[in-house]
């Protein structure tokens, strides 16, 4: 899209600022290289605001920009019971299970009001004030066809707060992968010695991703009953991220998006992780613009997933309006 | 190990029975086909005793035979959340995980003393006297060894239980395998569609299989919220079995083990499960006796399962003294 929008500018002699190009192809892994490069290179990629295409609009007539990101720490857990696999016959119920074990773990994160239990969890975690959750909960949300899309009867998160919220400006906590046992087909009578899951976390703004992972390992490792060993490898971690509104380039981005769809875009907080959003500001001190221009269908993460021709069009002619108001 | 036996004694002209033998290859799997063979073949099958060796004795040198088995119901269960898997950052704390679901839901058939807390569970379990209790204490058992046998720190299971009446004359509940989400290396942030478990209750004698499959079905199904829907699939099922130690079988199996291993065998309940023995009983009307020569080091249902030669040499002498002792 940028590759487009420049080509237009440049032919038309539309472009008014001077343009550095930065492609990343380990985003979904948590760039664990890109950090190291940008150490490496502040004077190269000194500039004045980093645009970045990698978040969505609200849907196709709704444009929005993303001004918040949650942060990501993701675990795999492992949990050994005994040495071997066992009948399940000959010493079920007098050897603790791991897969029972880890069920319990995972159940004790949460509470019934889906507030997580991990002791310090929240400490930092700054609460919004009712004017922005005011202001946010103007943005257009139809829990009717949100359920319909994925086909829920009913959502599901934490108590007092809405889905944007539950999304936007809260921590989440998900196995994202569970493994153990038996898994073929039919019945096969095991006590397992091993059971595994995949455990994420998002985090808000002003959480330390660093941090989660040392409080989430030592409450797992604690909570574990001496009937098993368990393990705790940290895989992934991001810290969040807020964009302000008032500087110039999210203005230019505003106009931007006003020229395509012919309305100002809604300011949002996205659920979704970018670490290295916040690596960059971190490292070169520059804040990024999150113009993207994805959709809900598009199954991002999902079998099937797809990026519709129109966006691409419309984000060609959004980026080129980007970069003639932006004034630095 | 019983054709050895018949060699030698219709070799030596020492058989003072007759003999039928009939040869299963579905045990494993809960011998879908013979209760049917063995409707269809009632008169062919008609005999005054069963002999089965699909069982363990206690030690090398501590001889013993399984006068109980434990029942057996096994499901597999199916809990999805939305329609596909999702990006667990843009939806993460808004829609119900599945995995995260499924630890809950298997979490709460268990309470914190291990008891199974599906309503009705217990109803039919005939709680052991104090008197057979102390009997079934006089078994030599070693708890050290026991656990460094599987290399665990510490048993677990039902309080109030010893380890052998924990897997001898109590149900027990345990996970068997459990899959869902992303299971590969490394980390992918998803909230997946669906999560999988098969899990398994050991049943004792009077507990009935199909009812505790009803049973446990509808209380999943129940306790399932109503942001993902679950499925039951009962994959496996058996009854319990005992055997009187005042029958002529029995007291035949004793004398052949004395012969054999210079001392009475101990009378034990087994926690494993052979469905058939039941269903002979059932629909044969006939008792089995348990002449088993396994040991604990076999690994059973484990890799490198085994069968030492010594066991089954001893094998095929106590089961020549067997027939050699037994008047119908």
């Amino acid at each position: 899209m940028h590759a487009k929008a420049f080509e237009y500018l440049v032919k038309n002699d539309l472009l008014k600022c001077n343009v550095k190009f930065l492609i990343e192809g380990e985003e979904e892994i948590g760039s664990p290289n890109l950090p190291a490069f940008c150490e490496a290179h502040k004077e190269m990629l000194k500039a004045d605001i980093i645009l970045v295409s990698d978040t969505s609009i609200i849907a196709k007539d709704i444009p929005s920009v993303t001004t918040g990101l949650r942060g990501l720490a993701y675990w795999e857990v492992e949990v050994t019971g005994p040495n071997r696999d066992l009948h399940s016959g000959l010493f079920g119920g007098a050897v603790a299970n791991p897969i029972n074990v880890l069920a319990k773990m995972i159940a004790a994160m949460t509470d019934e009001n889906n507030h997580i239990t991990i002791p310090g969890f929240y400490d930092d975690v700054i609460e919004v004030s009712q004017e922005e959750r005011a202001l946010m909960a103007k943005a257009p949300y139809n829990e009717e066809a949100y359920k319909k899309a994925i086909d829920v009867a009913e959502l599901s998160g934490e108590a007092g707060y809405t889905t944007n919220e539950r999304t936007g400006i809260r921590p989440s906590f998900d196995v994202c992968g569970i493994w153990g046992g038996y898994t073929g087909e039919g019945a096969k009578t095991v006590l397992p010695s091993k059971a595994f899951a995949k455990i994420s976390t998002r985090l808000v703004p002003n959480q330390d991703h660093e941090k989660i992972a040392e409080i989430f390992k030592s409450h797992f490792e604690k909570m574990a009953p001496a009937s098993v060993q368990v393990k705790v490898t940290t895989l992934h971690g991001g810290q969040g991220y807020v964009c302000p509104i008032d500087i110039p380039a999210y203005q230019a981005a505003e106009k931007a998006y006003e020229k395509v769809y012919g309305q100002l875009p809604v300011p949002v907080r996205s659920g979704g992780s970018i670490p290295i959003i916040s690596s960059f500001e971190d490292i070169l001190g520059m804040k990024s613009v999150l113009m993207g221009f994805g959709l809900e269908s598009d199954a991002i993460h999902s079998p099937n997933e797809n990026f519709p021709v129109e966006q691409f069009l419309k984000g060609i002619e959004a980026i080129s309006w980007f970069y003639h108001h932006y004034k630095g």
